[in-house]
């Protein structure tokens, strides 16, 4: 496949491939969890299954237009409608889960219910986005900006096997992962996480992830511009071209998508992994576009 | 006076005051040290103490214009010339350090010795930058990206007082500062420094920090954004408005730092706050005009 290097690619992929997935969606009775639903619909790459709000459904005209590919499950409340949606996915019928109008609160623990959930006994969940900078010449895939607060190093080398899983499913071949810290140097006094970015770095060299390059500590700047490294004499095979940001803790992952959102112009979409299913859990605050390009995301990597 | 909201506006009050501040330069052999102190010369705010690097400074014609107003004083390497610099703040008789081609291990060597140094016993030393981004109105002042790895409560207060007097030095009557988390609700468990924020907003309210508004936790969109605050339904007197941000660790700060200075376009200046006179540090990979602009930085802020 051609790699896809920003959001319209992504949706032309997904649109070209003509593979419907099961998304269940909790409690989608608002306009903008609708429009994106509708928008992946006319794309036939979404087969959606409502859980709940169905009189909102029924009546929304966004909707109307995809009646063959939906089906709506009844529910009363809220959080039984987030229990049926996981249910739906433990049984192998739904391929996405996508949150409604629902607190992410109330839908996480459906997902994590020990008994009922879908996030396996060990498996790390975390929060991977990718953004479309507009200068930057393709995707930068990272995590995590909203999960975890400090990763150990065994949920850091979950996230970098995640991320360069995503990466390949959206045709990276040798994917180019950057373990971030705020200079080149690991310094075990002071930040002791970046000792163990060097057993990551040899996973990576084993191929326990992939094929995939994995160098660090490196700063977001020279990660991402090739003359930056060099003028600091650094040598790393990122070579200035990271396609993800693996970030040392939920601060700087934060300071990163809120900084590039709101400053920078960037479009993102989001998901969590670790799940059955990936979850795409975006907020009020989120753009219609995001919101659509989170349920691709998910759906590519489905 | 009225206030500063950009670089140039900066570089247009200081040049109308005319007050020639003292700074002494360790080791201005280079082009862009040169480049960026004979900028402050030719816009009368600078009287340049040249330590060291004699041949270079006599034979450079971007100075000779301004032999009037420096000095050479020799040294025959680059660690006496730190020392001698730093004396000369010491005395008296400069009001700002800078940095040449000296490593900045070495230069803070000298400014940090227990004897002969000119960082307070108590005194905390701290990173501050201002940068100017393209898409918001005016000036961002930000700490720490380079210096306190997680700064303890007494440092952060101390962050506050700095990044709170240099915002009155640049007119801006109330500054708003935003204390940094990726969320806005405080929590003990897992960010245990975000409960001693309230304390600092109390004391904000006292008027410790002078005249401001000190508020958080918030994350950096919130901070700098009215409509997403509003959207998250948080009521802050920051009200999007955020004349700086103080981060909760080096790896946030900076991420910021690097984020927007690649991404969005932006210029930064910075400077080291704590010892008896600011110290400009700036490094290889700096613009010339980053670097003249920190000079500015630092000599309004002495």
């Amino acid at each position: 496949m051609e790699t896809i290097k920003n959001f319209d690619d992504l949706i032309a992929h997904l649109s070209q491939k003509g593979e419907r997935k099961r998304v269940a969606i909790v409690w989608a009775s608002d306009d903008h969890t609708q429009e994106a639903v509708a928008e992946g619909l006319k794309g036939g790459f979404v087969e959606a299954l409502f859980v709940g709000a169905r009189k909102e459904i029924e009546s929304s005209d966004l909707l109307r237009p995809y009646a063959d590919h939906f089906t709506i499950i009844d529910s009363d409340d809220k959080d039984d409608a987030a229990a049926k949606a996981v249910a739906l996915v433990r049984e192998g019928k739904a391929d996405v889960l996508m949150k409604g109008l629902i607190n992410t609160d109330n839908l996480l623990h459906a997902v994590l219910n020990k008994e009922t959930g879908i996030l396996p006994k060990g498996r790390v969940l975390t929060h991977v986005t990718a953004t479309e900078i507009p200068t930057y010449p393709k995707l930068i895939f990272f995590t995590d900006p909203a999960v975890i607060p400090y990763p150990t190093q065994e949920q850091r080398m979950e996230q970098v096997r995640y991320v360069a899983d995503l990466c390949h499913s959206f045709g990276i071949e040798e994917p180019r992962l950057s373990l971030i810290h705020c200079t080149e140097k690991p310094n075990e006094k002071f930040f002791p996480f970046t000792i163990g970015y060097k057993d990551i770095i040899d996973e990576a060299k084993k191929g326990t992830f992939g094929k995939c390059i994995v160098d660090g500590p490196l700063d977001v700047k020279t990660s991402c511009d090739l003359e930056a490294m060099q003028t600091k004499g650094i040598e790393s095979p990122i070579a200035g071209e990271a396609d993800a940001l693996i970030f040392p803790d939920i601060e700087a992952g934060n300071v990163f998508y809120k900084t590039v959102t709101l400053f920078c112009g960037a479009e993102t979409a989001a998901t969590l992994k670790g799940p059955l299913a990936p979850v795409v859990l975006t907020s009020r605050g989120d753009s219609i576009k995001s919101k659509f390009y989170s349920l691709a995301l998910a759906i590519i990597s489905a």
